[in-house]
C-alpha cells in the first residue's frame, strides 16, 4: 500500500478482464480522502435541510443521467441481467430520494425540549433542549450482490449523507466501473449543489486498504454489507481503535421458514412453488434468501415435497456474481452434501458457464438435524436451501428456539395454524429483525418501518436496520444544549420551530412554538 | 469462584468493618440468575404497559419505605452525608416513576406503520409494521459515586426495567448493604405485583465475578457507571464474547469549561466561586465535575484567580467513598503536580482522616497546557481541578478542537463573547453529549432532554445516554413484523392503537387508528 497496485474488473460471464485500469489506494491516499472529509465535516453538518435534500435529490438525477452506459457497465461487471439492474437503480434513486424527503421534513433529529422553571424547589430546573447530531465522516463499503443500491451511492451511503455526515466509499472490487460512474455522478451533484470538495470519496482496493480505512482516526463510523468473515474482521479492527467506533455491518444470515401443518396440507403446492422462486432469485444473491425450512408434515403430505422438486427440476443455473462467489457456494455445497442424514434431494438444471451457480435442495428430518444444527444453521450464499421435515411441534420449537440471530423468520399458516404455534412467534422475535407471515423473506421494501437487520451474527448492530427511513438513526448521536440564547441554538431547537417539526416539548408531542 | 469467598463492608470514615456478611458469586451461581432471567425474559417483557409502570412505581415506594435504615447504612458505607443521601433517594424513586410514566404512555416504542398497498406497480406493497422490542437479560454494575441513583435501583435498572429486560446487578463492592438493602424492596415488589422470579437478582463480587457476568450467554447487554480502566474491561470482554454485546459504559470525564474574556471580566467573581463549589461537591466524585477550565484572560485580570484561591483555600477535604479511591486521588494528585510548567496553585483545608480528599487547583497557560495535553486532559477522580490560563483565541480553539470525548463542556461568556466564539460551540458540539452555558456541569437533571454520555472515551456507547428518558432506548432493539394478522401483533401496532400512542403511519405521525 506504499505505491499504487494496478486492477482490472472480470467479467464473471467469461472471466475475462474488462476495459479500465483502477489503482488501489496508497495509505497516504487513504490518509488524504478520511483528512480533507475531517476538514469539511463541519461545513458540510451545518449545511440547511433543504440543502442537504436538494443535494441526496440531485445524486438521484445524475446516477440516472448516466444512462444505459452504467447499466451496460455493470452487467458485464456482475452478470446480473438488464431488468434486474434497471429495477436496483430505480430503487437506489429511490432510497436517495426517500432519505431527502425526511431530511426535508426534519423530525428524524428527535428534538426534545425540556423548558426552565426557576422556581422549582428544592432546585431551579434549567432550560436542556437534545437533538440528533451527525457522528463525522463515515466509512461504507459496497456490497457485491447489490452493486447498486447498497453500494457507492447506496442505502448506507444516502442514509449517512442524509446525517449530515461525509463519506468515504471503498468500491467493492468486483463492480470498480460500477462503482466510479456512480461516484463520477455524486461528484457532479456535489459540484452543482455547492457541497465542499471531500464530502464524497472513493477509493479502491483489497482488504488492506479496507483495514487501513476503519483503523484512521478520522473515521467515526462504519457501514458494511457482505460477509460473516468481512463484516467480523471489520467488527475487530473498530473494537481494538484507540477510539472505538460502531460499525453496521450487515453479514446476512440463513432466514429460517416455518410452514405450518394446515398451510402445508391446504397450500403446500403454492408455498413450495414461491418457495423455489425465493431462493433461485438473482441466482441466490440476496441477503434474506431462504436457506433453512422446517416443514410441519404431521399428516404425511407429499405435494409439497414433489412440488420443490419439480420446480428445482426446472430452475436453470445462472452466473454468480464472482469466481470467489462461485467457489465458496461450491464448497458450502459439498460440506452439506458430506454431512450424514442429509439427502441431496433435488438440483437445478447446470449451466455451462465456469461461474454457474446450480440450485440445490437438501433434505433431512427434526430428529437428524439437531445432529449438525450448527452447520445446517450456516448461511450458503447462493441458490440452495435445506428442508427439515418434522413431525413434532416441540421439536420445531426447540429448533427455533436454539436459532442464533437472523435478518428474518418467516411463517406459512392458516389462523388454526397461529392459535396452535403461538409459542413460534414468542421466539422468533427474539431472534430476527423482521418476521413474515405467509410471504417471502426476500423483497425487502424501503419504508419507515422496514427493519433489515437482526441479532448477532446477522450484523454487528442489533440496534439499528440498514434498509428504510429509521437507517439515518446509525450515523448521528444525541447532543443537549443546557441554557444556550436562542441565537446559539439548532435551529430545530428554537421557541419559534420554524422548521415546522415535531418535537418533544416538556414530555408532549407537538409542533407548537414555544410561548 | 468455584465456592463463596466472604467479604465486609469498609466504613470509610474509619476504615472499620460493618457488620454483615456478603458472599461472593460463584460461577454456578453467576449461570444460575442469569439462566432464571433467560428463562422468564419472555414472561415478563411481554407484561402490559400498565403492569411494567405499576411495578416501577412499587420498587420506588418499598425503597422509601426502607427509611432511615437505608440512609444510615448507606452513610456508614459511603461516607456520604445523610441530607445527600435522603436528596439522592428522591432522585432513585424519581427515576423509576418517571420511566413508570413513559412506559405507561407508551409512546417510546417507536411504532411505525407502513400499510399495504395491493395495487401498487410494479410489485403489491406489503403491510409492514414496525416496533422496539427488548434486547434480552440485561447486567448493570452499580457505581461507587451513586449509592442509590446508579447502583441497584439505578437508572440503568430502571430503565432495563421498563424497556421489559430481566436485570442481573453486580453490586459495587463499596456498599454492599445498601444493595441488599436495596434489593430486598425490589424483591418486595416484584411479589407484590406478581413478576416472575428471576426478573431481577443481585450478585456480589470482585472483577472475576463481574467478568463471568458479562461473558454469560444470557446476558445480551450492560449497563456500567465508572472507571475507565473498568468499562473499558467490560467493553472487551463483551466483544470478545462468540456472541458479542452493546456495553452501556459511562466511563467520567475531564468536563472541560471555556470562560471567555467579557464573562471573566464582568463576572469572573462569581464564576470563580461556583466553579469551587462545583469542584469540590460531594468530595469532587461526580462524574461530571469541572477538571479542567481554560480562562480566556486577554486583560490580566487578576481577580478570578484570587478568588478561586481564596475560596479553595477556605473548602474543606472530605471522605472519600473508598481507600482506593483516595488513594487513585493522591496519585492523580502527584503525576499532576510532577508535571513540568504547572503549578500548585491553592489548595484546601487539609482534613485529619485517613481518606480525606484534599482540594486542590493546580495553574498552567495554554502554551505549556500543550506539552502536558495528555496528562492534563485525563480525569482524577476527586476535588481537583486544573486552570488552564489562555491569552490566545486560537490557542484555546486548537485546544478544544484537540479534545477527546467527554460527557460535558461548559461555557461562560457575555453575548459579545458568543458572537466572537461562534466556532468554540461548533467545535463543543462534536466532543460531548451535553454544552453547558453559564451554568455548571454538576447536576444533571433527570428529564426527556438529558443526554448524560459522549464520545468515547467518556462512554463507549456515543450513541446513547444513561441518564433522562432515552436511556430506555439502550435496552431495546427493532423488530419489524410483516402481513401480520391483527391477533398476532402486539397490541402497539394494532389497527385500533387502543394504548392510544403516537405512531408513524405511512410517514405521518398521528394518534388516529387505522381505517
Amino acid at each position: 500500500m506504499n505505491t499504487n497496485k494496478v486492477f482490472y474488473a472480470t467479467n464473471p460471464s467469461n472471466n475475462e478482464l474488462l476495459e479500465g485500469e483502477f489503482n488501489e489506494a496508497t495509505f497516504a491516499e487513504v490518509d488524504e480522502v478520511v483528512t480533507i472529509a475531517s476538514q469539511i465535516f463541519n461545513i458540510y453538518s451545518n449545511k440547511d435541510n433543504e440543502s442537504i435534500a436538494d443535494f441526496l435529490d440531485q445524486i438521484a438525477d445524475e446516477i440516472l443521467a448516466l444512462g444505459d452506459q452504467l447499466i451496460e457497465r455493470c452487467h458485464l461487471e456482475t452478470g446480473l441481467p438488464h431488468a434486474r439492474l434497471i429495477g436496483e437503480r430505480g430503487r437506489t434513486m429511490g432510497q436517495l430520494k426517500l432519505f431527502a424527503n425526511v431530511v426535508r421534513e426534519g423530525s428524524w433529529v428527535d428534538a426534545r425540549i425540556d423548558t426552565a422553571d426557576p422556581n422549582r424547589e428544592p432546585l431551579p430546573k434549567v432550560d436542556i433542549r437534545h437533538m440528533l447530531k451527525p457522528l463525522g465522516p463515515v466509512a461504507v463499503f459496497g456490497a457485491s450482490n447489490f452493486p447498486l443500491a447498497f453500494s457507492t451511492a447506496g442505502g448506507d451511503t444516502a442514509s449517512a449523507l442524509a446525517a449530515g455526515c461525509p463519506v468515504i466509499v471503498k468500491a467493492h472490487e468486483a463492480h470498480p466501473g460500477t462503482s466510479e460512474l456512480v461516484a463520477q455522478a455524486i461528484f457532479k451533484a456535489i459540484e452543482k449543489c455547492n457541497m465542499p470538495e471531500g464530502t464524497f470519496s472513493i477509493i479502491y482496493g483489497d482488504k488492506t486498504v479496507g483495514e487501513s480505512l476503519v483503523r484512521h482516526s478520522g473515521v467515526k463510523a462504519v457501514g458494511f454489507t457482505g460477509s460473516y468473515r468481512g463484516g467480523k474482521a471489520i467488527f475487530d479492527y473498530a473494537n481494538s481503535r484507540p477510539e472505538p467506533i460502531p460499525v453496521f455491518a450487515e453479514m446476512g444470515s440463513t432466514n429460517p421458514v416455518f410452514i405450518l401443518p394446515n398451510a402445508l396440507e391446504e397450500n403446500g403446492e403454492a408455498i413450495a412453488s414461491g418457495l423455489v422462486a425465493s431462493i433461485t432469485m438473482g441466482v441466490g444473491q440476496f441477503c434474506t434468501n431462504p436457506g433453512l425450512s422446517f416443514v410441519q408434515n404431521t399428516k404425511g403430505d407429499t405435494s409439497f415435497f414433489s412440488c420443490i422438486k419439480g420446480e428445482i427440476n426446472n430452475a436453470a443455473a445462472g452466473i454468480m456474481l464472482t469466481t470467489g462467489i462461485k467457489n465458496a457456494y461450491d464448497k458450502g455445497i459439498e460440506s452439506i452434501s458430506s454431512l450424514e442424514h442429509v439427502e441431496d434431494f433435488a438440483d437445478g438444471i447446470a449451466g455451462d458457464n465456469p461461474n454457474s451457480g446450480l440450485p440445490r435442495i437438501f433434505k433431512t428430518n427434526i430428529d437428524d438435524f439437531k445432529k449438525n444444527e450448527e452447520a445446517l444453521s450456516e448461511e450458503n450464499f447462493g441458490p440452495s436451501s435445506v428442508l427439515v421435515e418434522s413431525n413434532s411441534k416441540e421439536a420445531t420449537l426447540e429448533a427455533a428456539r436454539n436459532l442464533k440471530g437472523h435478518l428474518t423468520a418467516t411463517v406459512f399458516g392458516t389462523p388454526e395454524d397461529f392459535e396452535n404455534y403461538k409459542e413460534l412467534f414468542k421466539i422468533l422475535e427474539t431472534k430476527v429483525g423482521r418476521v413474515v407471515i405467509n410471504g417471502y423473506p426476500t423483497g425487502v421494501e424501503v419504508c419507515h418501518a422496514m427493519v433489515h437487520g437482526g441479532p448477532y451474527p446477522s450484523t454487528t448492530a442489533p440496534q439499528s436496520t440498514s434498509v428504510g427511513t429509521n437507517a439515518i438513526k446509525r450515523f448521528v448521536r444525541p447532543v443537549c444544549f443546557q441554557n444556550y440564547p436562542s441565537e446559539l441554538l439548532p435551529e430545530a431547537l428554537r421557541d419559534e420551530n420554524i422548521l415546522n417539526i415535531w418535537r418533544l416539548v416538556d414530555g408532549e408531542l407537538t409542533k407548537n412554538v414555544i410561548a
